[in-house]
């Protein structure tokens, strides 16, 4: 059901309304009669007749009429039957503000469970437990405990903490920042981010939107609604919980189970979700995005009066991964012209110290002409002779609102009027030229984001049948561990490269199958016990002709039975030799929350002990798997250095395209590496050298 | 000569004092006389007889008696003359600040060079030019033409850049932070970074150093000075320029030739300076450290009263590489006892959004006195029944300074007159929990280097005297480039274990030395032109017998004729081969500024596209060569893995401090490479494979 009558009703009751001014049952009921709401207000106190200014009613049944929107404020023990009195009078939506349910124990989750499925059954939307309400400026609405009242504004915020929910309140009000709907969705029972973000995403009023997330238990949902937020307007998350340390404060905080950290990453990228990496630079990048227009590029014009702050901003573009900007010469000759030269137009564009506002301004008016600007930082810090509020006025009246502008004017208290300005102007402002540039880059990711070329999955053709055989034999049997054997019968079946091999039962099988595939060949030992086959001499390579392909059958089984006396041993594989190329590892994780998870990364130690790996969401399309390998830091070797030829980049992609496609295909496909995957120069075939396979347990039928 | 008479001068004269109130040289007079600076002030202007209270005179030779201080705020061209006059009243400082010299060319260079030169020669000292000043806060002395008067304190400020001195100035004055000196050094003409050090290190009223850099052109000067003043008080040092983009923007500022980045970071290390990230970190850390002790260790205890913040403040602990502190079972025994159950002593500790301030005091007096917390950070964020202002009494009545604790109370201006009380009660306050932390980081490094073990060089005896024959010899005919076998000649001198081998000239002769050494060898050619011998054939490895070295000897001459026929050949190098170990380069570049800069990293592609190199300066010690394995990425593949042996850890430690002591006792080698050195296991002699080095043109005698 949608939560739009939820979060514009024409009628909210606040249950729990209180006579004591410290409890949240008046302060709700405060902000809500205070806020000039439109709608019907009604207080549920049995105690009472009226409460500020409010006709109290001893409960929801003798207020006798319909109710779009019910605020429970009472002690978490009194929180189910209330919810059951609000089927009595059709609300729409329920929230319930007390803590002590999930956070606090398991027959606590179960309770908040129980009023979770109630409120589902009467068709009713829950906000909370554990919450400190919402707010949407647009209706005048607050049922929330918070003290600040935030001013009208674009900006919509969501929250999993409630404490930090009304931290943003504050700070934006701070930072004259307007807010539309404020959100906290606390334990989440039923309505979690991505229905906050869906409602959001459609509401007219909201330009931009702010999240804070613990964690994320519907990821599916999560990256469907996250994806489709994003492409109507900008979303800021900061997800917390990325350490081990903050996992485990989270999970004692929530109680729910981690995703991998590494996922997230992929599937903020993937959705087009602008990852906040502080507190701060939440509004920070917010307060850009609802203020500017999006750059077009990468390359950011430094305007400053001073050189040292500059330097830092320059420094920071450079760490953001962008550009510093220069002014095209022609620009430059115009304004050494027009300003005599009272500008250093090297860049960073140096004003100097004695700069007027107006010189400011006719920077500021080239730069926006000049094509080879895409976003424009001004920092002033202020010197003897600096008027910052005329230089503010300057600027705002230099702007056309071509690209995006923001300022840092450095210093105390003085430069309030000028920052106020700023603001007021629509020009936002940060307090230092290293915050500035981080709005930038949030803005820049962004931008790049939505020119992103359109999504086109490749559907290969393959052998899907065969490999839905091999596996619902296997999963019936319960030998889930698929090995090389059984793991390259599903790739070949794919479409991947295998080399030409089978099964020996016996030294004389094993040549039999050598002279008939060609010499020379590769000899493994087959055993489900046996993971780490060359470490225990279980691989023979470059096995040259039939006598030696019976030795070595012999040989190998001496030693394993050694070694190993307990494996069971199904046989040796013989397989034709495969060529030389260079090693990499391509696989897939099934994450629990958001479904398989590629991964990539070069052979051996770069994966081991470099951890230079990359993941990416399943469906992956050719350009995001190019993407994928572009983005580690082994690249270089793809590449080819020192005159070698690089390998073929598009072979490896290929191979990434049909994993996913593999394991969209079979959710019962949990975890697959291809390690290793060998590729060659361009146009040659790629090779699967081994592969292992973990598949989900049958589904008892029930 | 000391700095002391200029920055405590008992007399000071303002050449350039003008009426004109937007003029520095009003300014500056007018921060003097209002200041309250207890000795003589003059005022120098030929037009009037008294400015601002003070007696005018046309020059400094008509006041006619001597005078410390000459602040000298005329317009770059009157500036050589002004300074002239300077010697004439036997000043001991002089302070320029016009800005038009060494920043904007060669010719203005030269002038302030003039400038520079003629003080020392008239014994003094000279600030700036291009500066703001500096102020003395312990004797009410401001010769800046900054708008705000920072009031008296711990913190001592020095920065290259003027702008950014005076925004600290008013950030200092905003955050309740008192300063004892702010010191613009300008261009540093005579006084530079580390004479203000030094000066700093010994002033008894500055507790913490503060600075802002964009170069250090004295880098000897400076690391010797930054690790006195670290020795006696904490140094925080911005340097910017850190990136190409911030580089290129600093030399057009500052005109400097550029050090390598990672020499910096070897070098600050070292000196026990800490390095701050950003520039709102610089005052963040100060802060902290002057208000607080010094941690014993990295558990950070956070306490907080919601769970959000508990969680950012958890992922910012260990992003810092830090510890979330648990407290002790019996401490939590207790509190549960004494609070009843209304604090969740999981860490973070939570005591809950209805925290009375009492029940903050509880949690802080118990982990004071636990063993296991070594720092406590305390997080408030306002709920509706927080009294923030009583809490900031209540904690600052808990704290007994054995342990040193920072505060976050998140949200808007409602909280200023709490976050004021904390402030001035000594207890820092940040803005979020990141920013927190990164002052507790910086306690935490400087507390670390602080605890090091006391630096012992290993001086290893070695034939000192056969280096300075073979270094000569090859200075004198200037082949610059020594190649593998000087190179190694070179190594073998100062301890390195080389193989046995020798230089043939013909076929015959590598026959002769392989049956000597005896085989299997290694045969490569010898050539000054040739750099990537392997790449064009000039490696044989696994020379078998006497035929084949014959044979190959032939070949190899064949090959590199037909490939490089404008080579000079010298022979081919026959030696033994060598056995099989991990492949790990160690080096040597000379920073212009620094020195010796000695290099680790795995070999091939782990400096070649890893780059996971680490850089020490010279002379080390053996913990430090030891530390420097330990912060590669790749310290797993030095350990072993997968059951592996490791390798000798100490074997390539020694040969670091070899080459610490050879490019310490020879500063002609500008650079030194073994390539690979190969590393075996415990006990086994590592062996220098191959190497290159690079010696310096010889001095022309004049």
């Amino acid at each position: 059901m949608s939560l739009k009558s939820l979060f514009e009703p024409e009628s909210v009751a606040v249950v729990g309304a209180s006579r004591k001014e410290e409890k949240a049952g008046h302060v709700i009921l405060k902000n809500l009669t205070e806020g000039g709401f439109k709608g019907e207000i009604v207080a549920i106190n049995p105690a009472v007749n009226t409460l500020l200014g409010c006709s109290c009613y001893p409960s929801l049944a003798a207020y006798g009429k319909d109710i779009d929107l019910v605020v429970i404020a009472l002690p978490q023990k009194d929180v189910k039957e209330a919810v059951a009195e609000c089927a009595k009078v059709n609300a729409s939506g329920v929230v319930v503000i007390a803590s002590g349910f999930k956070e606090v124990g398991a027959e606590e989750a179960r309770l908040e469970q129980q009023i979770a499925d109630f409120c589902v059954r009467h068709g009713m939307r829950l906000l909370g437990p554990n919450c400190l309400g919402f707010i949407n400026t647009d209706i005048n609405l607050n049922v929330t405990f918070a003290k600040t009242r935030p001013s009208p504004g674009g900006i919509s915020v969501f929250s999993q903490s409630g404490a930090l929910c009304s931290v943003m309140i504050d700070l934006a009000e701070e930072q004259h920042l307007g807010l539309s709907k404020v959100i906290s969705i606390g334990n989440k029972a039923d309505i979690a981010g991505f229905d906050v973000l869906s409602y959001l995403a459609n509401d007219p009023q909201t330009k931009v939107i702010v999240g804070y997330l613990e964690d994320i238990a519907t990821g599916k949902n999560f990256v469907k609604a996250a994806e489709e937020a994003s492409s109507k307007k900008p979303v800021i998350i900061l997800k917390s919980g990325t350490t081990a340390a903050g996992l485990r404060a989270a999970s004692s905080h929530t109680g729910v189970l981690a995703t991998d950290e590494s996922a997230y990453g992929a599937v903020f990228k993937r959705a087009g979700v602008i990852r906040a990496d502080s507190f701060e630079a939440l509004l920070d990048v917010a307060s850009a995005l609802s203020m500017q227009p999006l750059p077009k590029g990468d390359n950011v014009l430094i305007v400053t009066n001073a050189g040292g702050p500059g330097i830092l901003a320059a420094d920071a573009v450079e760490n953001a991964g962008m550009k510093v900007a220069e002014l095209d010469d022609k620009v430059t000759t115009f304004l050494s012209h027009e300003l005599l030269s009272q500008v250093n137009s090297a860049s960073p564009i140096d004003v100097l110290g004695d700069a007027e506002p107006s010189r400011y301004a006719s920077v500021i008016k080239a730069a926006q002409a000049d094509a080879g600007v895409d976003s424009i930082l001004i920092i002033l810090s202020p010197q003897a002779m600096s008027k910052p509020a005329e230089t503010a006025r300057a600027i705002v009246g230099s702007l056309d609102g071509s690209k995006p502008v923001v300022a840092t004017f450095m210093g105390g208290s003085a430069l309030l009027p000028a920052r106020h300005e700023l603001t007021a102007a629509g020009l936002p402002h940060y307090k230092s030229p290293e915050r500035a540039i981080t709005a930038l880059r949030g803005m820049s990711a962004y931008a790049n984001w939505k020119q992103r070329p359109p999504r086109m999955v490749t559907r290969f053709r393959v052998n899907r049948r065969r490999v839905e055989r091999i596996l619902s034999r296997r999963q019936r049997t319960g030998r889930l561990q698929l090995g090389e054997v059984k793991g390259k019968d599903v790739l070949g079946a794919y479409g991947f490269h295998v080399p030409d091999g089978a099964l020996a039962s016996s030294a004389e099988e094993a040549r039999e199958i050598a002279e008939r595939i060609g010499f020379p060949v590769a000899m493994k030992i087959v055993s489900p016990d046996i993971v780490h086959k060359s470490d225990l001499g279980g691989v023979f390579l470059n096995v040259a002709n039939g006598e030696a392909a019976d030795d070595s059958y012999e040989l190998m089984n001496l030693k394993i039975r050694k070694k190993v006396p307990e494996a069971h041993i199904e046989g040796v594989y013989v397989e034709k030799m495969i060529g030389k190329g260079l090693e990499v590892i391509i696989g897939m994780t099934r994450d629990p929350q958001f479904g398989p998870m590629l991964m990539f990364g070069l052979g051996g130690i770069f994966v081991e002990v470099m951890k230079d790996v990359t993941f990416h969401l399943a469906p992956i399309t050719e350009q995001e798997a190019i993407q994928m390998l572009k983005s580690t830091k082994s690249y270089d070797m793809l590449q080819g250095r020192r005159g070698q030829d690089g390998v073929d980049l598009s072979a490896i992609a290929s191979g990434l395209q049909r994993i996913s496609q593999l394991t969209t295909d079979f959710p019962q496909i949990l975890e697959l590496d291809i390690n290793p995957f060998i590729v060659g120069d361009f146009g040659s075939e790629p090779i699967v050298a081994d592969v292992r396979m973990t598949l989900a347990a049958m589904q008892e039928k029930e």
